[in-house]
């Protein structure tokens, strides 16, 4: 092969290596992200680091990375000795140096993303192999190890399961705090009966508050800043559930102000919701690089690489310019699907409440419909393949390990709620998904009324 | 496409179809492994369910399975919505009927595999899409959810790091109960002690015993049946750490008759070491269906599908057969490595520890090497790429959250203790393996010798 | 897993499954194309039927589809048998219904899409695992057979290597007729010097006419109306080589048009330039069903599968909204290099020479340059990263085979030619190429113009 | 991470990185086959050397290798731009270094495996990425292009389509020559007549001698050191279609033999049949580089490298070890066939028939069934799975292209010939499959005759 040839590959082999030892090097999400193939290539090199991929590899322990099903392996990328050591998620295993590597480049990615998106003051981030709610039990778990005495658990109310479990999981007692409604039906924090529970209480008591974040409208996020307050006011420690809100610069801003205003100890969101990978990872984050370790610490056994591994191949896909690019995106469809949902309600007599602290998820009332019917409209739309859209009847209670939640959903137990819908334009979100849903949905409501008439 | 050769072609479309049927009727395992080809087809099938993959999809919700990134998407067949629901790791997905499948019939097989294997009373298996140890604390967690004033977890002391910190983790009191050295240097359970610290303690308030089976020479399996046995008599639950144990039918046949002659609440094990899939996933097994529902209720929040999809693969690869032939060549290769062990131990005048009850790992003394220097003996093998043999200075104490241990690596303080080296024959180990440690580890010890020399 | 879910998942199945039947029966393109995963699924189905993937295959012969190495069978979708019999490359095989299936179903789609882009009255379509040229060749061979004493090959002149040799291949003699240059140094066919020849030589000694419809401007698409009608005033074979012209409606009508009215015999084109995918197939159509399997029979042994696999994913892939769509994208990228280049040339001093007759490439005038060094350009943008411009300087005389090709790149000896560039906007092409070549152009001629000052 | 455990992991990437400089460097096999992922890194590496892969790609050509469907994308490793250029399937192409260096690599393994085989004088070898058959004919034209008015080819029968069809696709005239049975039924070349036609026709009207080693029994080896000597005398060239003869050192020392004695001019065989490679390449080899780039040269256009990057992961996933241990094994199956088939021919009154120049086929005779019933058997066998036996009635005349072969398969009209079936064992072949197709056999035989009585 001519040697001008081979020079011109080589120029084009070089650009890409200078990307990669630059990655590897600052440890920052690139500007633009790689091609497929460029990503693999890089996955690939340093799954050879790992010692089950030494060609000679020799292994008289009980957990050498063997796999023995070729889908498997393959699927791994030949990773097979998943991340952190015994005592610690984030600790390095010497037969493991590619695994190893994976795990603290795309924690200080997914850190570097964190910053971009608005929370310029993070200091340490983690990705837990494990749900988001059970990385709030764990670090729960963390808290508690401090504060032995402690026991209960001040939380404002959100009427999602998981949020609630990882507290009983953790076996605290949790108070819960009812939202309150404003003049537009909006749901926010009641601050006021936080620091009464904490005035009857004591703070010796109270091991910590959880508040949230991105939730389902018409509740919005919680008054983080007023509650960070709260947490250095009297010294207790504060868990903030940003659930799927690393996907917007609101509620990234909110975190960041709460925590230069009062305090913030971890922030747990999870990796699907919020980066489009698969359900199985969360993301820790707090400005305290100790606190975070600790936790990290507390992860008994290694974990999983595949999460981690679907982060990091999603972050270089991306880069900054994908990642932006989708937030914008997202951003304008939520306008779209305001703007439609509003004509639509009109249509029925309804109305849309946005919630100016929910930038993600808006609800319109179900008032004129009947409200043991209510939920009807829910199934129907899902044998539709509409996914995602909740109806609260507001004639539901729940009870959840002996705590009784009267009209689950609601967040709230007040006479004057509402049924209503609940739909979310969240990240990669499409137009035609706006489009498909306002269509079926209409009408599913017209032969809700045909039928009701 | 002349109709006679259709026909054949449909014959064995047929036959592949029957399989794919009975596996789903029976949930068993399969007598033969099936080919790649069939066991991805299977696989795409099952993902095809899930609403993500619908060709109309339309989502409008916070989490709608969205993937960004291709490698990602594939390497994951498609599936994205992992398993359980908020509230229960077993629970059915609406939104993910596939995954849900996936689950259920993972947790099948695995548990035909665990009765296969001789534990026949098994009842009930879930995979937790989380290390042992943490599969573990929440299985504390658990217990602790019933025994509120338990405090007290009785340990038969092991000297490796996560199954120590489990406990920790779950914020209870380890009560650690160190082996006995019989004649031969084998290493047994101090079960009068057990039963001592429980009449010093009280019942009430020991939350549970927490045994081990698969461990490193010189330590052997512990005589679980007589743990079983006070686990009836005082009616103190009682975990078992089958860690790497599900791969010898030893131990299978210990717990099984512990169950039936006294009481095992729960076993776990690691899918990768027994299953040789990538590390991140535990096998829960019991005997009473609601206990183990018990614990996937308390996992908060959807897990990763991952590790479950490994384990289903690697089954479906195997069949009965091809696991149960892994598990003979096993068996040979210990007796292999422990004929080919004592030849080396005789010309360096040390001596070979099995413990009658430790199938899997053997070890070496090394009396004859300064006790100060032994350690490099490891460093030596693992810059020769043998991974997995560990060293034992009898040095070493190490402490754990304020606990400490004697003599680390020894699982017991002893002042007759020597240092060893332990080497283990486990499930996938080649016979070039072992030939190749062998020759290695001899030449690395007379390289010590020459130079203490 | 409840009825009610699987209910839903069932339907999306049925759907599925519905454009498959559908696919089969109609063997024509989906409106819509499919997503990746129903691609693969149905491939996979499709190889299940060749024998080699039977489960209980067994074969005594010389030729059993058996593949040693993995990643080649993988990258395969385990299909090993090629397409076609000993003699026939559009046979059924036996032991390979399947690939037999995947010839039968591309071949008919690919005709579907030829009909789509105007070809109305095509009749047969059979994609030929080899090079446009050599299926050129196979071409010529078939005519041979049938007219044994003709030996000559009437050929437009077109300065592209390939298409010569083709001729030579089959031990056959071209009269190379040059194209007529008009006022506005559009190349067109000189089809009275046709006529003359075949008066000459007499039609019984001419084998076919080969004319050219895609190529580099200023040369535009032959006039194949008035070389059909010449075909079948004199009973002379006409062979058309639509190499990259099947992306074109422009082309597609010129041969509905020219056969309507005349009479064309074969027409070939490649399936990487029209389809993009590897270099590799070429398809061959016509309007007598019986001239077209003649040329199948020819084809000695069985055939790679491999670019029939392409075509048919990537058809898949697209459906007709998805061809269609690259169609009327490139079409507005030729107008937008048109401006562009227009612009360009203007500042230069230069002319853009746009072949009405030709929709894909365009030349721009070199004029103001040294000729001798215009090749300089060519091998500048080259290094640039520009690839396929290309230079011509009207000095280079080629000799292929003992013909001489004077002012080779021309297609026409001609004491008035001058330099020029030539670049095509063909299928797949970005607006961001076209942005990146205008600017890099830009910046050559300027730096060659500063060199020669 | 720590520098020693990347020192080790440094390590393990230098022995690749060695393995690889060697493989580039020498272009031999290596000795030991590399593992899948040193394969697909390799591979990959080599890929990106094509402009299709550089990260700023821009073209304005005609043929940029875009290739629009991932999934075919991704099965090519992103190769594009196939092999060769217009006029030559082994030149370099600018565009494509990467293709490049995989084509000239590959051919230079092919030949050292050849060589490593018994053809020790192998001079050059190119894999053709077409059939054998269409490979033979490209020889033909090649030798037409030399010898103008020679249009005759000396054929020494074998009742094999393609074979034949290669010699008619070429337009050349065959002069069949049928094989003469010996008293062991064993069918040999008719050297004299050989030498008879030459003297009839005289030198100069014969265009080439083809003669055939592998092929099915009773047929054996051709007599090719007789021809290859007749080849020199008269300086007529000499073709040898080594089909599956590759697999066996018998048939390459066969070739090495001839050659030294006499003339062969080319050497042609499958990739398929002797590399466990899909169906769709050739392999030519000859003792004048010359010679093979002028068939290179005659290769109209580029080609696909579907083929040639299938042999390459193939031999390096092989290596000389590899390839030797399926070749030794191929023959230990043969002499299992030949036992079995002997002990079953006996029960059934039958004979086996081994020709000694035929070391992978055998025939056992039907002469006890009724001739117009034994095809049945042959369809019974498949019905049954059993692909690759063949049943020869002696009844059956065929046509081809005008020629008529007498008694079909027989390779010679006679009227001693009696029926019988034909088997083979051949590369890749298992235990398994003989022992199946042994009890099947038999059970059809035993059917067949209870059916006829």
């Amino acid at each position: 092969v001519p040697i001008n040839y081979l020079n011109i590959s080589a120029d084009a082999k070089k650009q890409r290596d200078k990307k990669i030892k630059e990655l590897l090097e600052k440890r920052k999400l690139l500007q633009k992200g790689l091609d497929e193939n460029s990503i693999e290539m890089f996955i690939r090199e340093i799954s050879l680091m790992d010692s089950n991929n030494y060609t000679n590899k020799c292994g008289v322990g009980e957990r050498e990375g063997r796999i023995v099903c070729d889908l498997v392996r393959r699927r791994h990328f030949n990773f097979a000795h998943g991340i952190g050591r015994s005592g610690d998620i984030s600790e390095i295993q010497p037969k493991a140096t590619g695994s190893s590597l994976l795990n603290q480049l795309t924690n200080a990615l997914c850190l570097d993303l964190i910053k971009m998106m608005g929370v310029r003051s993070a200091e340490k981030c983690i990705i837990f192999p494990m749900a988001t709610g059970m990385t709030l039990t764990l670090a729960l778990l963390t808290l508690k190890s401090k504060r032995f005495d402690a026991n209960l658990v001040l939380w404002s109310r959100i009427d999602q399961k998981s949020c609630f479990k990882c507290i009983l999981t953790a076996n605290l007692v949790p108070i819960i705090i009812d939202t309150i409604k404003n003049d537009n039906d909006e749901l926010h924090t009641n601050v006021e009966e936080f620091e009464k529970q904490i005035e009857i209480f004591g703070a010796g008591q109270i091991l910590c508050i959880i508040s949230t974040t991105s939730c389902f409208a018409p509740r919005g996020c919680d008054d983080i800043e007023a509650l960070s307050k709260l947490s250095k006011k009297y010294d207790i420690p504060h868990l903030v559930n940003n659930a799927y809100g690393l996907q917007s610069t609101y509620f990234t801003h909110q975190i960041e102000q709460a925590q230069r205003e009062g305090n913030i100890d971890f922030v747990v969101q999870s990796t699907d919701k919020n980066l489009l990978v698969p359900v199985g990872g969360c993301i820790l984050f707090g400005f305290n690089q100790e606190l975070i370790n600790d936790v990290a610490k507390m992860y008994a056994g290694r974990g999983s690489s595949s999460s981690t591994l679907d982060v990091l191949m999603t972050l270089l896909h991306l880069g900054r310019d994908g990642y932006m690019k989708l937030v914008h995106e997202r951003k304008e469809m939520f306008q779209y699907l305001k703007e439609n949902l509003e004509k639509l309600a009109y249509q029925h007599d309804e109305k849309v409440i946005v919630n100016k602290r929910n930038p993600i998820s808006m609800a319109m009332t179900l008032k004129s419909f009947n409200k043991n019917k209510v939920t009807m409209i829910g199934s129907m739309l899902f044998t539709r393949g509409i996914s995602g859209a909740r109806v609260v009847s507001t004639l539901e209670n729940k009870t959840i390990d002996g705590y009784t939640f009267n009209q689950w959903g609601s967040h709230i137990s007040n006479e004057n709620n509402v049924p209503y819908i609940t739909v979310a334009a969240s990240i990669g979100i499409t137009k035609n998904e706006i489009d498909d849903f306002i269509e079926k949905f209409d009408k599913v409501l017209l032969k809700v009324k045909n039928n009701e008439s």
